[in-house]
């Protein structure tokens, strides 16, 4: 009966040593599932399931987005696409924050409440709250009869399958592509979308899939990398803009699989404390897309080489000037600026689990964590 | 001649062995020159000093808050005071991610930058940006003739004396005391202050210099604890609600001095995530004053002792369930609840200062820092 488990078990995983790996491997896909149905004639659609209507869209004043964990930084992500197609004011809490502190909260707020299990005690708590204000409430879950789904006025699903794993991956991606629809959607409805960019942004976002499965396929050269790295103590993480969630996100998955203190700035925030901490023992992981901020990220890459710091950049292929400048460059296919948080997140979900391994970690079940938290 | 300039220097610290425990030691003359010829009446009036007129001020949509490093903590403290006292949409922004986002700046935004120096280069270029936007600007600084001065609507300045300790104290607790006398105003001229809590709480915010006094009385059993984990090599900050930022603070007055990885974390947050890192080596410090969120910080503290880790607890005298809940328990007097800032900071940098001693650090000048960041 061992051997059958183990059989049955192994099974589960596609092959994959852990839930992990098979669920980071599965992200190509969740994009696509999650993007389908919901595009059509070159323009996103979620009509058909989403119940506002023009009127309550066109009404909205204000849009936060509320989670906890690794759906903040998803939200985190929204934010700024939020912030650059739609004309609201934008806000993104903490969930265990928001419920407890005086916001303003109307009628004509949608809230936006991230939750992959939909069942997050401290994200239920601000759903209440938030409901009792009047606001309009809306789910990104990945579970139809969750908690939140059900509590919701509206639901937006990401079709991620179950996730196994402790440290969400694949729902990550589901959450962000779920996330950009919807603000797409709603800056189209409110006329705010950049009508002129539409085919360009619809056609690469379609693309996306693809690129994600091309990061995959490098997914050797990540592992040597982490063969490098695998023991150092402690790392930083540092991204502008739309990177820096994706620089906390990666964090994250650090600390969390492979318990190294990992931890994340806005790199313009480097010179303003976290920079004492860099030595020739804390390698700098920086995230670099050649987007309109790239000459900023060099800037404090050449801060952070002067002192001695391994630099690990994440950026575009064929960026030569970051290939000289860094000590080591995992490098993701180009995309439009709007979206490379989809394709730089990936090397480093995988860095973290190739990390994790070498330090021989539980990696589907690190110390301490829970797979929803579902008490306060 | 080295005789001489070591007496001298030794002079202008006050006998003080550095400049940083002498600042720490003006904060109660620092909180206490702030509020001066501020409040008159019982209530805080800062029509002599700023231009902005009642009309403009009850026009306002919304208020940010824009700074970098430690301006940026204090901005994170009063983002929650704004909340609680007026009815504007509050935001807070790092000034070197806000300057390049597309965050909603309208001429009804009243858009507060925080700089020590006034000098601050991520501040002012994001001071231009709200300008070209039609923002009201205003700047809360310590240096009346800086170019964030010059170029602000309004200037608010803290009396805080020059600072020349790198690792910024004194000028942190100006900047909260002028912050909350800004919100206190704003407030009240838009009648959104709770006017039957004015007494109250005035006759407390006139407290506060006296109690910053009797934290750093205490000095001594600080020091002590802070012999016993001056070698640990990482360190968890908890914090809830207006704490949260009391321990971000916390965590980079010890990261800057004393190059220890100090990692601060919403308390909520923690079992998503960073509840990984902990073990009987990473002591966890957490903010803990008695106030409305103190039963969700007392449960914190219970999850982190179950996983082994050292509790050091801020709180405030007479707390018996603390006492006995934490392992270390550094008491602050108590406070009303919107003012706990203010004393529970103290211990945390006379903490940080007292580690970096005991660790041989270079406490006025530490490695890789500048005083001003005014370069990009």
């Amino acid at each position: 009966s061992f051997f059958i488990d183990w059989d049955l078990s192994m099974a589960e995983r596609g092959g994959y040593p852990h839930f992990m790996l098979k669920e980071i491997h599965e992200q190509g896909g969740v994009c696509r599932s999650t993007l389908k149905g919901r595009i059509s004639g070159g323009s996103v659609d979620l009509s058909g399931e989403l119940s506002m209507d023009e009127h309550t869209m066109i009404s909205f004043r204000a849009v936060h987005l509320i989670a906890c964990g690794t759906s903040y930084y998803a939200s985190l992500i929204a934010e700024r696409i939020f912030e650059r197609w739609t004309d609201l004011d934008v806000k993104v809490d903490i969930a265990s924050e928001y419920r407890y502190r005086d916001s303003k909260i109307t009628p004509d707020t949608l809230v936006v409440f991230v939750s992959q299990s939909g069942e997050t005690a401290d994200t239920l708590a601000a759903q209440r709250k938030a409901r009792a204000c009047g606001a309009y409430c809306l789910a990104v879950t990945n579970v139809q009869g969750s908690t939140l789904a059900r509590c919701c006025d509206d639901v937006l699903l990401l079709k991620a399958g179950p996730e196994i794993g402790v440290a969400a991956t694949k729902t990550f991606m589901g959450q962000i592509t779920a996330l950009y629809l919807l603000a797409m959607y709603i800056a189209k409805v409110r006329g705010t979308f950049p009508i002129e960019r539409e085919s360009e942004l619809i056609d690469e976002l379609l693309q996306i899939p693809y690129k994600i499965e091309t990061v995959l396929e490098r997914e050797h050269l990540i592992e040597e990398l982490a063969s490098k790295f695998a023991f150092s103590q402690n790392f930083l993480y540092l991204g502008r803009g739309i990177s820096f969630p994706v620089a906390l996100e990666g964090a994250l998955k650090l600390k969390e699989i492979s318990y190294i203190h990992a931890e994340a700035y806005a790199a313009g925030e480097m010179k303003h404390g976290p920079i004492a901490l860099i030595d020739p023992n804390v390698p700098v992981v920086v995230v670099a897309p050649k987007d309109s901020l790239y000459e900023k990220t060099l800037s404090n890459i050449q801060e952070a080489k002067a002192r001695h710091a391994p630099i690990i950049a994440v950026g575009f292929d064929g960026d030569e000037r970051l290939a000289s400048d860094a000590d080591h460059v995992l490098c993701v296919p180009p995309t439009l600026e709007e979206f490379s948080p989809f394709v730089t997140v990936v090397p480093l979900q995988l860095f973290a689990y190739h990390v994790a391994k070498k330090r021989g970690c539980e990696i589907d079940k690190p110390r301490n964590l829970a797979k929803s938290v579902t008490v306060e």
